[in-house]
């Protein structure tokens, strides 16, 4: 594999962290594992975080026109956006494409439920469901992915819904804490940085800063990872970034081997593949 | 098959309801027989719309990955929408993919009519062509179609010109009363429906009423399909709709047999996987 | 091949003008001769360009579901188009498919760079060659290509950039003269068009008229390519253009076998064909 690093650092700091976790077993391999639909990480308990951490490590390994490269021959995704994500659904059509399965896409899906055309959501699913295996939605609407779920007879998975468009800070915040991961605020981001295993940069939002561009700007120049910020982070830690990045990250960080951003965007498409397989075949 | 009442159902309803119709055979069986286009309901007589339904139950056995799946193989289909209409696109583009085919999409064709490029729908029939072995084309004009298909050197599949998008209810009358189909109009719902065959309930067009929301109001209250129109109805009927639909079937009809929209939707890409074999290779 | 004229034309063409051109071979057939990106006619000198004509030649023989048509098999190419250019953008999908090869489309790459998602270009070819193989770009920035290119690691196609969207006239004729082709500039049609061996129509621009709508409809109305040109025209002479062409050049001309415009745009094809294999498996 390219990138051994990531996967081997993203393991080990889970479990470095992890205090104690419930040792339920969600699922025995071997027997047959097959997920319903992906709405939100909610859904997943460590074990089948690991299952499918496992299934994308081997889409590493996916070779052009390999058997592996056709397991998804014959079904079809559709790519139900109601508003675009280039990103988002570019991501998707590779990863259905490189395991040999076609795509329909829709990136004006807002269409359906326009006002000249004015269908429900469940209408519009229990329609495309008759022309494609599996869909790949993102909604405006916060809820409309379960929605869909609850509609459609084939599997949905949620690419964003809701204006926040991802789970939101605290819902990562919460979501990592349940999973014994120590979660600490800080204003001081050279402190933190040199302490931390994992930094994890967002994108401060201008929006709701609304009218106080000021304390916009002065947030923006607070926290951006540069080169100094780099020279106080340990050998093993990494920068990560969800992209697209303004100039939170600085391009001078780009280079250096611990900016694990854009290996983070190309193990996002293993991760999306190893979801396509286990939703459509199984394990 | 999953729902052999349907097909069962269209054929018993052509024949119980037809009178004598002309036995004049457009093909015979054995022969080549292969369509040049796909323009208008019109051009098909009884032989040839028996043909492609015949061909079209086929096409619901077709199994992922059997060399039935393969037949358009090495084939590119052109959707060339001068408007969006993503819900005909979709199904277009999943028949022509269920049979090995390939799809290049457009779905903003007006660019190549625009201001700026202005071309004449000629031209640019003439450069798709050489791009494509079929094109799909939804157009604003009426009679655009036609004009694509005396032009071009390979098949056209007309998805709707001109303003309203389908053949309209007139032509639908003339066209099953010509086949020997009995119609009547009628202003009282709950009577037609104990006595049909098939409820073919549409949308009543808003703009149709200009500026008289009173009126449109009352026309849409007045013919709901609901629970109640289902009592009344035949065990052995349907109702049906081209879709989309807003509140003119109300959704607790959904979960009735009775109800075949989605059905209709679903049998609509068998005709169009029927339609592209017809056109590309033939019986 | 169904149009030799073209190529044997375009040949003829090449040679009979080319004065003294240097007889430094740019590779070695036999060797591997791989093409890394592609974005400016400039930089291919006559030995790059006639082993991409050979190969493009090939192209024209390439069957449905031959081995040839197979070649590009597993790989992927996203086309990542700043404004629309649905004439180019379904050219190069045409070609990448007839040799085998999958398509991820973007038509609103211009949602990257927007203010509310804004990244660079670079960080968004680094996202987008993680998903596929080959990037055919379309910018509406002049340089962009050359941006992308030095980033990527896969190739590039330059499918446009800057307002010029094409090289521009200037560009042409610097690039014809300094293969030996004689040029010479003219205000008579009529004189001009019974000499040389290639008519090369293009499109009077409008914008660069600015007010003088006057001036703009006088120089069209000079130099239209009509039944009369083609009177005093050779015999071996052809017609070239672009495309898309308004009122420049007549109807009446396209029948005639020297109008070579619509002969041209599958031509693209091939050029296009041989390109992408040259690009991504090499000679």
């Amino acid at each position: 594999t390219k990138n051994p690093v990531d996967w081997e650092q993203t393991q080990k700091n889970l479990q470095c962290h992890s205090l104690s976790t419930e040792r339920r077993c969600s699922f025995s391999i071997g027997e047959k594992f097959q997920l319903d639909d992906v709405i939100e990480g909610q859904q997943f308990d460590r074990d089948i975080l690991n299952a499918i951490f496992e299934v994308a490590r081997g889409m590493e390994k996916v070779e052009k026109n390999s058997p592996e490269s056709q397991i998804l021959k014959g079904y079809i995704m559709a790519t139900l956006f109601y508003e675009p994500s280039t990103r988002t659904r570019l991501s998707f059509e590779s990863a259905m494409k490189r395991l040999g399965g076609e795509v329909l896409t829709t990136e004006n899906a807002r269409e359906f439920s326009s006002a000249a055309k004015g269908e429900t959501l469940e209408d519009t699913i229990r329609t495309v469901e008759g022309y494609s295996d599996i869909i790949v939605m993102r909604h405006f609407e916060s809820g409309a992915a379960r929605k869909a779920a609850a509609t459609a007879s084939i599997p949905i998975i949620n690419a964003g819904d809701g204006p926040g468009e991802h789970p939101t800070q605290d819902d990562i915040k919460d979501y990592l804490t349940s999973k014994g991961v120590k979660w600490s605020e800080s204003t001081n981001l050279m402190e933190v940085a040199s302490e931390c295993d994992v930094v994890y940069q967002t994108r401060i939002q201008r929006e709701r800063f609304g009218e106080r561009v000021d304390l916009y700007e002065e947030a923006r120049g607070k926290y951006i990872v540069d080169r100094k910020v780099l020279d106080v982070m340990q050998k093993h830690a990494v920068v990560m970034h969800p992209l697209p990045r303004l100039d939170e990250i600085t391009v001078e960080v780009d280079s250096d081997p611990r900016a694990a951003y854009f290996r983070q965007a190309k193990n996002g498409l293993y991760i999306r593949m190893a979801l396509l397989k286990l939703l459509l075949v199984g394990w």
